[in-house]
Order: structure tokens, then sequence, then C-alpha cells
């Protein structure tokens, strides 16, 4: 058959199966749906700008225009994120009348922006953090404008927010963008610290319960983890439970070390080592690495070195 | 000399050479090049769109029309990807006719189309997967609009189809499309059962010849890849051998872990642990993990405790 | 209170808190801000065009017209970098009187652009280690279209030029573009030989004082960090140490391996093995790995065999 016959003939059916097995399986006339998604991000874009005025505009604006910019991106982005919210809350079935909905979305939208100094105070902690962290760095300008930490921490700082308001999946599709942009995986739960710096960054993952200090500092590939999680009668997992571990003040993880549990406690002021699994806690003050062992030639051939770890 | 005399004078040389350059080591006029490229990920955005419909869609649609949105979309992107792949197989000489060529990719691409409903019925085991396998999951809403495994792996199950038609390159710039929104590097050659699902996901790495069963779960930083390969006569790598390992049904494989090998086997319900790195099969119902020592105190200075893992 | 009304009465203290804070930290009239990086990103995809005419372009370009095309290209890149250039310039008070930094900036641009040539032949060495080092590899043309590692070593041997040429903030930009597109992070100090490849590429770290030889191959998730930085009398990281290690010629380093210290040489001919962790230098011809232990079976309850590793 020739492909311009067979579109015509076959796909319809093939479409129709298609719309079959969605039904099945999600409420589409309710679902925020990707567009949601795309409105989130837009909205997220904005709010950077209105956290970094004059700095993160697309174009160059009068400095004394500033504050007549974010005030008008920040009310525009509030009936944005208000309209989306409300939308997830008659998804959820917050309230029987959707007129409740839309008040519950225009509260949590106030209680999120008059967050937005404290937020914009903080993040700068942890700029600062970056630039004293790096010896690479060389002006918070830079680190501002290129350091996937800020975007990620900046990010997060709004979804948690956001996550304590009680509107899951909103913060989830946030942080979910700043995984894709950093390649830095920080649930809207978790509870993070003033000063923090996330190095390098990809890989890094901090479960939803986790709670961090501040003054940390984490390298590249860092895992803050579930151990494993308790199941119900059906064998799902059960929702809620703190599964993560607790990071105190002033700790140092390098790349790629795993600390997994909800009653893992790692004491302040402690430095992990490289690739280090750990799965208890440990008390202030610790210095835990792997051991480096001297090298051993267990092999000259071929002017092959061998070296066992 | 002043930066706009330079542009005029000396820069068409430079353009020149680099012209050159690219001649000696491409067919320039063949080559479906970045445009290309970027003709396929548009595809395979619109085939997502054709996979959720309702969900992915930019607009609000009447639900009613639906089926006519899905089959609008299929016909226009059908076209477009048998453009790109017949211009593929006429740069690879698959046939002495451009008229053969043709009736190739009309052939591969109704293969291809075919196989949707078949697809969208496996990802929403994946869907059912990640939702089961992730206790911070509030919804399949939220795993659709939100989790990078879900992304990953629906693109994947796409150019795995394209992979088994001999079409090689355009599933692969869309599963390295996949790897950059996600950090999820799968290969289209790769083989994966039902009910898949990678958590969290960044720096995950399956290789070209992998098998994976049904209910497998894998988390970030995962590598299924190669221990070696043999090279031919001119030391060039030999291309088309099993290098990569099998995993069977029910295996859960923890954040960082290295299977390398295309002789390795890992049995059925086995659980490998963080960070091991396994070059040797294992029998069904496994346990392997990294030995958890007790933390010993090995230096007091200054309240610091070193620990030695 | 109304949403509407709060949006009118509180958004322009809430926007007046936020330029007070942003004006604190920033010279707000001077940064390039984000529209700087956005102007950065865009002469990085110029450039890239203008390094593989008739591939990159968006649009299918008449051969006979591609030197006009890449001409006209770099005419216009020129001179839209000059522009960021001269203002970053301005910024670090380069010179006391504005039109040094014109001149100093064109200077710079035609430097770089003087580079083009040479960068193109290398990244052919590059293209070729890709092809060779990788089975999965088809052709060339994949390896151009689709391979992470092309992508970040074409910005990083740009970003590298620049670097050198003493414009910080710029490369830094360009090259955390190619670790968000990529998830490979290669500081623009980073010295680089030719042929080099980066096989999967996500997590890869490679620090500013790093240099590598001729003809290295590195997988996914391999550090090389620095081992700990000394502090001024202030505590804060002391800039321009040298840091990192250096990787000989025809050195292959495994996924997951950490390489740390700037007094760390891996000497040449040296094979490094997955998730290995060295401070220390190695000769040349070294193979070093972690021992593979044969599983032993501690545990056979419910059928589970338990390996430690």
């Amino acid at each position: 058959m020739k492909l311009d016959d067979w579109l015509n003939n076959d796909v319809p059916t093939i479409a129709e199966q298609l719309t079959h097995i969605n039904d099945q399986h999600f409420d589409i006339a309710k679902t925020i749906g990707f567009k949601g998604r795309e409105q989130i991000i837009k909205v997220i874009h904005n709010f950077h700008a209105v956290l970094f005025p004059g700095i993160y505009d697309r174009k160059p604006i009068d400095e004394t225009r500033v504050n007549v910019a974010i005030s008008n991106n920040l009310r525009s982005s509030a009936l944005d994120l208000r309209d989306i919210i409300e939308k997830v809350l008659v998804y959820n079935n917050f309230a029987d009348c959707e007129n409740k909905c839309r008040q519950e979305a225009d509260a949590i939208v106030m209680k999120l922006i008059n967050c937005f100094p404290k937020i914009r105070k903080v993040l700068q902690t942890d700029i600062q953090a970056a630039y004293n962290g790096d010896p690479a760095a060389t002006s918070t300008e830079e680190i501002v404008l290129s350091y996937p930490s800020i975007t990620a921490i900046c990010i997060h700082r709004i979804a948690h927010e956001l996550y304590k308001l009680n509107v899951k999946i909103v913060p989830r599709i946030m942080s979910e963008y700043a995984h894709e942009l950093t390649g830095i995986d920080i649930h809207p739960g978790a509870s993070i610290g003033e000063s923090f710096f996330i190095d390098h960054g990809t890989g890094v993952v901090i479960g939803e319960t986790c709670t961090i200090g501040d003054n940390v500092k984490i390298y590249q590939g860092v895992t803050l983890g579930a151990l494993s999680f308790p199941l119900d009668e059906d064998g799902n997992p059960i929702k809620g439970i703190k599964r993560h571990p607790n990071i105190e003040d002033d700790v140092i993880i390098y790349a790629g070390a795993t600390i997994l549990g909800g009653k893992t406690t790692i004491g302040h002021h402690t430095v992990l080592g490289s690739n280090i699994w750990l799965t208890h806690s440990v008390p202030p003050y610790s210095r835990v690495f792997h051991s480096q062992p001297s090298p051993s030639i267990s092999n000259s051939q071929h002017h092959a070195l061998e070296f066992e770890i």
C-alpha cells in the first residue's frame, strides 16, 4: 500500500485506539496537561526575573523603571499561577464548589509571593557560599549568570514554599524543570538551610524528606536518598514517611557519596569523602572516607603495572 | 587593524579554509545535517502528543475533536519522517534508484506507526511502575507530566522500533535528544520489557546490546555497559558484537552500580546495591552489595573523628 | 483580601524590597545580565554553524554559497561578541577609558576567530576518536549530529581560547551552556589535547587547571577535580593555584572514576577502572582497578543469595 493511502485509511483507526487507551487512565478534560507544564515553566522564568530585577530581564530597562517592570511581571505571573493552581485543586477535588478552589488558589499565591523578599535574601547567602566555596569563581556576577547551583536552588526555594502550601504537582513540575536544566534533582519537599552550595551538580539527588542545615556544601553525584520503604497491604509504597537523611550545619559531602535512610543523621562539621556509602548516623566533626591504598604492582606484562584498590 | 576592516579582508579566507576542511570529511549535499536533527526532534514531539492525546497537546482541544487532531498530527509527522528516512537511505546507498529508497521509507514509517497502540499500552505499565516504585509520587498525572523516566522510555520505545527497521541515525538522534532532556542515555538498540522504571535517572547509561526483562527498577547513575571490545586488524572496534549485560525480570539496581559485559546475566529477582561493580553473572534471587563497615575512630584531633570505609 | 486588590496594593512594596536587595549586591547598570547570557549562547550557536559549514545550517544552502553564508555569519557574530566583551571589560575596569576597552575587545575577537581553522582541524581528530572509540557508532555523520562529546568539546575548544585571552565570564557562560546540554562540565581553563573522546558523558567534571594529553578517552561520571584548596587569611579560597590533575597521552578512564589533586599525574598509556578514587600519581602503562571479588553466598533465606563486594 502507498503511504498516502495508508495514512487516510488506517491512521484514524490507530488514533481511535490511542484515544481509547488514554481515556481509560486519565481525566483528559480536567488535567492541566503539558500546556499547564509549559505555563508553569513560564511562571518560574518570570519569578526568576522578579528575584533578580535588572539582571535577569531580557531587554535592558531603565533603572528607574525596574520597580514598575517587576510589579507588572509579578501581577501577570501571579494570575497565571492562580489559574493553574485552581485547576489543580479542582482536579484533586479540594472542595465541592469551584468558588472555594478559586479562593484557596488566591490565598496560596499571596502567601507564596509574600515570601519572595525572604527567598531573595537567602539566595544571596547561596551566591556568597558559591563564591567562597569555589576557587574557580571570579565574581558573584559570574555565579548568578552561569552556576547551575543557583538556578537549582532558586527554583527549589520557590517550589518548597508551594510544597508547604499543599499543591504538590506544581512544585514537582518546577523541580523537574530545574533537574532538566542542571542535572540537579531536589524534591520540593526537602528543607534546606542558608548558604547552600552544590558544585558542578550533575547527578545530585536530594529526597523529599531530607533536612539540610546551614552552610552545607555538596559536590556532583551525591545522593541523599531512601534506604528502602515499607509497603502497604496491597504492596504499594506507603506515602508520607520520613525516608531521607538529616544533614546538620557546616557539612561537606564530596562527589559521588551516597547517604541513605530517614534515621541517618550526619553530625555538624562532618566531611564525607568521595564515593562513600553510608546508611547510619555519624557524630559531629567526623571525617569519613575510603581508605586510599598504596598501589601494588601485580602484573608487568607489556610494561603494564596493575594496581588494585 | 580595526575589526571592521579585518572582517571584510580576512574573514572570507578563514571561511574558505573551514569549507575546505569540511568538504574533506563530509558529503554536505547529502547529509541530513542539523536541519534534519531539528526535524527529527519535531517529529518526536508530535509522536509524544499522539501517544498522549488530550494531555500533551499545546492548546486545549475539544474531546470530540481529539481523534481528528491526532490523525492530522500523525499524517503530517509521518510524511516528515518519511522524507528524512528517505534521505538517510539515499545517503547510505540503500538502493541504486531513489524510487526504491522512497518505497522503503514508506514501508518503515507504516511499520513504526502500526506499533503505536502497542507502545502506548506498554507505556501505561511504565507509568504504573513509577507510581508503585516511588513513595514520593502522588498521581499518575504527576508522573506523565514531570518524571524524566517517562520521557526517556517513551522516546526509547519509539526509537527502538526504528532501530529494528535498520535506520540507525534517526533513532540515535532521538535517543540523544532524550539524553539531553533527562540525563538518561539509552541506546536505541537496547531491548526493554514492560513496567520499566528509572528513578531520578541522571547519568544512567544502557548500552546497545542490553536486554532487560519485565518489572525492572533502576536508579540514577547506573551503567549497563561494555567491559571491553575486540578490535579488527586495523585497530578499529568490531561492530555488532553482544557487549552489554542481560537483566532478567524483577531486578532492582541501586544508584551508581556498574554492570559490564555481554556475557553478564543478572538473574531474576536480584537486588544490586549502590556503587557496586559487577563483570560476571549472578544467579536469581541474589543480593549483591558493598559491605557497610562499622565506622572506627582513627583520629580525634580538633574533635575530628575519622572513619574509614 | 482578594487577589486583585492585593496585587495592586501590596506587590509594589514587595517589588521595592527586591530591587533594594539587588542594588546592594550588583551594579545593575553595568552587568551583561541574562540578556548577555542569551547573546553569548546565540554567538556559540553561530560559531558552531561556522565550524561545520553546510551541516549545521538551519536551512539548506547552495554549496557554492556556503562561503558567503559563513563569512556573513562570522561577521555578525564577531560584532555581537565584541560588544559583549567590551561590556565585560568596562565592568571589570580593564582600562580607564572606554575606547581602550573597545580596542581590546576588537583584538580579542580577531585572535579568537583566527584560531577557527586550527580548532576545526582538531575537532576532526575528536570526531575520528569517537568513531574509533565506540563500537556503536555507525558513521562520522552520526557522531557530529548526535554525540554530546562533540558538542561539549567544540564549545570547550572555543571557550578555552577566550579563557587564554583573559575574558573569564564569557567562556564560563559558554561552558555552562555545554554542561546544560550534555551533562559534561569542562572548565574553560582546562587544556585538552587532540583526539579527545568522552563516551556518554553525563556527570563528567574536568577542572580549571587540568591538563590532558592526546588520544585520551573518558567515560561518564569521571571527575578530574581538586583534592582541597588553601584558604587566605580571611578564609576565602586562594585563586589561581594548580589544583587539578595531569592526564598524559593515551590514557583511558572508565565510568565514575575520581582523580583528584594538582600534583597527581596519570602516566601515559594508563587504564583507570570504574569507580576508582585516586589522589596520587601513577606511572606510565599502569592498570588501576577495583578488585572484583568472587561473590560468596552469605544467606539463602527465601532463596536469596547475598554477595558482599
